[in-house]
C-alpha cells in the first residue's frame, strides 16, 4: 500500500468550486457600518481589484483558475494526500486516516493558494503595490513570495510583539522581496495616533490592519489583500479538496467525517467545501464535516452568530458570522493562526445550518497530538495542525470504543519548522490551558448588540 | 511543460548502489592510528553493527534496501526532481536546469536517507541506543527521526554554542523523542576533562564526537552513528541520483554537468555516485561532477590528499583524504554542514582521479544565489545548498558567454527554514568573504606530516 497518493500537474484542478451556488441558505450580505444597508461591489474598488470583487460576490458554481495562476501554483501543487499508516498503527482503531498536506508550499502553508491568485488579479488591473497585516507571519510570507512572482511591490505590516519575537518569518519575507515593517508604525496615520498614547506598543492584528487599508485607500495604484474570512480567499483554496476528491478516487475512498482547524476559515474551507458540495446537493448526506478551534478562542462553540466587524479598530464592514466580539481578547496561545475573534461568513452560515460540526480543544491536547504525530508520521505540524490531530485522534478512539469503521480526512495546513518555540514551551512545562468565564465572553459580545440591523 | 517529475512509490530503487565496483583505483584502507596498519572488520565492531561493517568494505555493486527501509523512505520518497524554470527564465541562458530536491523529508535535508538504514541495521542487531554528534543539528534531527521509527533510543551530543544559539534544532530532535546534551557534558570522561580546563566551552565537533564514541564503546548495547564521510553513509544517499535518472529519463534528458555542495561528501555521492557509474564505465566520458565546497573550508582546493583523523581529537582511524588537517579551524560561516576539515575517503579519491571537479565559493556569492533562487522558485534553501546554486549560475553565465548549450543537474539538498537568522545576517549585512593565507594553510596540514604511514 501506498503512504501517499501523487497527482501529475496535468491532473491539477483547473477551476475553483464556490460553495455559494450550493448552499440552501445564502450568506447575508455585509452592511456598510454607518448606514447598516448591504455593501454594492463599489464600495470595495477602493481596497481590492474588480476581479476579486467580482468573485467576492459571485453565485456561480465553479470559476476559472487562470493558466497563469496554474503555472505557479504547479510549484508545489497538486500536493501530496497521505495515508497515516503511522498513525493508525499508533492508535490501533478500527479507521483509515488519511490528510492532505499542504506544507510543502514555498511559505509552508496553504496561503499561497490564494496569495498567487490574489496578486495576478491585482497585476491584471496594473495594481503597483499591495499592502497586508500579518500576525505571526504565515499570510504575509505567502503575500510576499506571490507578489515576487509578479513583480508586484509588497509592504507588510507585522504585528510589533511577533517582529520582535518571531525574526524568522520576518527574514523569510525579506527573502521574498518584500518590505515589512512592525506595527504600529510612524507610516500611517493610524499608526502614529496610537504611538503618540503608547509609545511603546506591541500592535495587534486590528491595528496592522488599519494601517495596511489606510495606505491602500490613499493611493490607486496600491490596494490591499487579506489572507482569510472573505469568500474569495475561501474560494481560491477549495483546489486542497477538489485534488484530495480525486486522490481518493484512487485509494477507492470516500470519508465520513473530515476535519481541520478554523481560525477565520479557509483551510477548512478548501478541504472541505468540494465535500460538502455532495452533501448539500444530498448524495452524500451522512457526511460529517468538524472545524476544530482553540478553547482559548471559542467562537464556533461559545460565540453568537451576529453582525460583526471584520477587524478589531472597526474599519471593515459588518459581517454575519459566528463572533465573540471584535473587542475579544483571546488568551495568548501558539496557534496564532487560530486567534480571531469571528468565523468568516460562509463558514458561519454553513454551521449555523449544521452542514458544519464545531468542537472547541485546549492547546496542552493538540500538542501531545503533535508530538505523537511528528513521530508516527515524520511531520513536525505548525501548532494550527495539531488541532486537527487532535480531533482525528479523539474520532479514532470514539471509533474504538463503538466498534464502528471510520474514514477520516484531515487538512494537514502547514508545517511546524518556523514554530519550534512553541513546541519548546510545551516540552519546558510552560503552556497551560485556558477558559473563559461565561461573565468574559458575554461582555464582548454585548459590545456588539448595537451594531445589529 | 511540467515544472517537477515525480515517481510513483512503486517506481523507487529496491537497491542502492556501491561506487567502488566501479572505480578505477580503489579506495586506500583505513589505517590503525597506532600501528598504521589496515583497520579489519573486527576493530569497528564495538562502534558499529556488522550489518554497516559489511557495507562499509563492500565491493559489490548493489546492496538490497530492506523492506523496512524502503517502507520509511517512502514517507518522503521518491523525491522530487524540479525543472527549474523559473531560475532559468531569470538567468536567460542556454543551460536546462534541473535540481533533486531532498528537503521534503522528516529533518528537512538528505539525512534521514542514511539514518534509517543505520537505524535499521543497528535494531536487527538488538541495539537499544544509538549516540551520535551534531553541529548545526540537520544530523541529529535525521537520526532522532529514524530511531523514533525503531524504538530506539537516541541521544545526542550537540556542540555547545549550537545548542545555546540554535535552540529550533534541539527542540526538533526533542519532539522525535531523542536526549540532546549540550557537548561537552558531564556524563563522559572526555567531557568532563574538557570542563575542568575550560567550564565554559563552547564545544567543538570533535569534542561532540568523543563523547558519542566514548559512550558507545562502553556498553555492548550502545552503539555510535556517522552522519557523512563513510562508505556506507554515502552508499545509503544513492537512493537520490537513481530516482534522479529515472526522472530525467521520463523527460528524455541527461546531465552535461552535475553540481553538488561538500561538506564530508554524502549529499554529493547521493546524486552524482549513480551517474558517474557511466563515466567510469565509458559511456558518458565526458559527464562532468563539481564539488563545491566554501571558500572558507577549502579542502578540495587547497588541501592535501593525506592519511588523516576524521575527528579533531584524533580519536578516528586514519583515513587517505584531501583534508587541511584535523586541526584546521575553518572561519566561522553559516553553512555550518560544510565545516568539515575533510572529505570522504570516496569523494577524495574520486578528486585525485580527476573523476570529479571542485570549486570553492564565498559565502556571500552563495547567498545572493540562494536569495534569487528563492524569488525564482519558491524555496528557500540551506546555506550549504545555496553554495550550488551558485555554481549553477557560474555555469550558466559561461554557457551563456560561450553559446553552448547545456544541461545542469544540481542537489537542493535542504531547507532553509532553520536557518533563516543566516539570511538576516545576510541581509544586515553582517557577513563577510573570508579567505586563507598560504602560512595558515601549511600549518594545519604540518602537524599531519607525521601520521602517515
Amino acid at each position: 500500500m501506498n503512504r501517499k497518493i501523487l497527482l501529475d500537474e496535468k491532473e491539477m484542478p483547473t477551476q475553483w468550486y464556490n460553495i455559494v451556488a450550493d448552499m440552501h441558505n445564502k450568506p447575508l450580505p455585509p452592511l456598510h457600518p454607518g448606514t447598516k444597508q448591504p455593501l454594492g461591489p463599489a464600495d470595495l474598488a477602493p481596497l481590492f481589484p474588480m476581479g476579486l470583487i467580482e468573485q467576492e460576490v459571485s453565485a456561480e458554481r465553479y470559476i476559472d483558475i487562470p493558466q497563469e495562476v496554474q503555472d505557479i501554483y504547479k510549484i508545489w501543487r497538486p500536493s501530496p494526500l497521505f495515508r497515516a499508516t503511522g498513525l493508525e498503527k499508533l492508535l490501533d482503531a478500527p479507521v483509515k486516516i488519511y490528510y492532505k498536506y499542504e506544507g510543502q508550499s514555498p511559505s509552508g502553508s496553504h496561503k499561497p493558494n490564494t496569495a498567487v491568485a490574489q496578486a495576478y488579479y491585482n497585476k491584471k488591473e496594473g495594481v503597483k503595490r499591495i499592502t497586508t497585516e500579518t500576525g505571526a507571519g504565515q499570510w504575509g510570507t505567502a503575500l510576499s513570495f506571490a507578489c515576487a512572482q509578479f513583480g508586484i511591490e509588497c509592504d507588510v505590516y507585522m504585528v510589533r510583539i511577533s517582529y520582535d519575537q518571531k525574526p524568522y518569518r520576518k527574514v523569510m519575507m525579506n527573502t521574498f522581496g518584500a518590505n515589512v515593517y512592525a506595527s504600529p508604525s510612524d507610516r500611517t496615520q493610524a499608526g502614529r495616533d496610537i504611538l503618540a498614547k503608547d509609545p511603546h506598543s506591541t500592535g495587534s492584528l486590528g491595528i496592522a490592519i488599519s494601517e495596511a487599508v489606510e495606505l491602500a485607500a490613499q493611493d490607486e495604484h496600491t490596494k490591499y489583500a487579506l489572507g482569510s474570512v472573505l469568500n474569495h480567499v475561501l474560494m481560491h483554496q477549495t483546489i486542497i479538496g477538489q485534488e484530495a476528491e480525486k486522490q481518493l478516487e484512487y485509494a477507492g475512498d470516500f470519508p465520513d467525517v473530515i476535519i481541520a482547524p478554523l481560525g477565520g476559515g479557509s483551510n477548512l474551507a478548501g478541504l472541505a467545501f468540494p465535500f460538502l458540495k455532495h452533501k448539500l446537493q444530498g448524495t452524500k448526506k451522512d457526511l460529517r464535516c468538524v472545524a476544530v478551534e482553540p478553547a482559548s478562542c471559542p467562537k464556533l462553540t461559545k460565540g453568537k452568530f451576529m453582525y460583526d466587524f471584520g477587524d478589531t479598530a472597526g474599519y471593515t464592514p459588518l459581517l454575519p458570522m459566528y463572533t465573540l466580539g471584535h473587542n475579544f481578547k483571546p488568551a495568548a496561545i501558539h496557534a496564532g493562526g487560530l486567534r480571531y475573534h469571528g468565523a468568516s461568513v460562509l463558514c458561519s452560515q454553513l454551521l449555523k445550518d449544521e452542514v458544519l460540526e464545531a468542537v472547541a480543544i485546549q492547546q496542552l491536547e493538540c500538542f501531545e497530538a503533535g508530538v505523537k504525530f511528528a513521530k508516527a508520521e515524520g511531520i513536525i505540524a505548525a501548532p494550527e495542525a495539531t488541532h486537527a490531530i487532535a480531533q482525528v485522534i479523539r474520532e479514532a478512539e470514539q471509533a474504538k470504543k463503538e466498534g464502528k469503521q471510520k474514514t477520516i480526512l484531515f487538512n494537514l495546513c502547514g508545517h511546524g519548522f518556523v514554530d519550534m518555540m512553541a513546541y519548546q514551551d510545551y516540552f519546558a512545562g510552560k503552556l497551560s490551558d485556558h477558559s473563559f468565564t461565561d461573565e468574559e465572553l458575554t461582555h464582548a459580545l454585548g459590545e456588539i448588540d448595537a451594531l445589529q440591523p
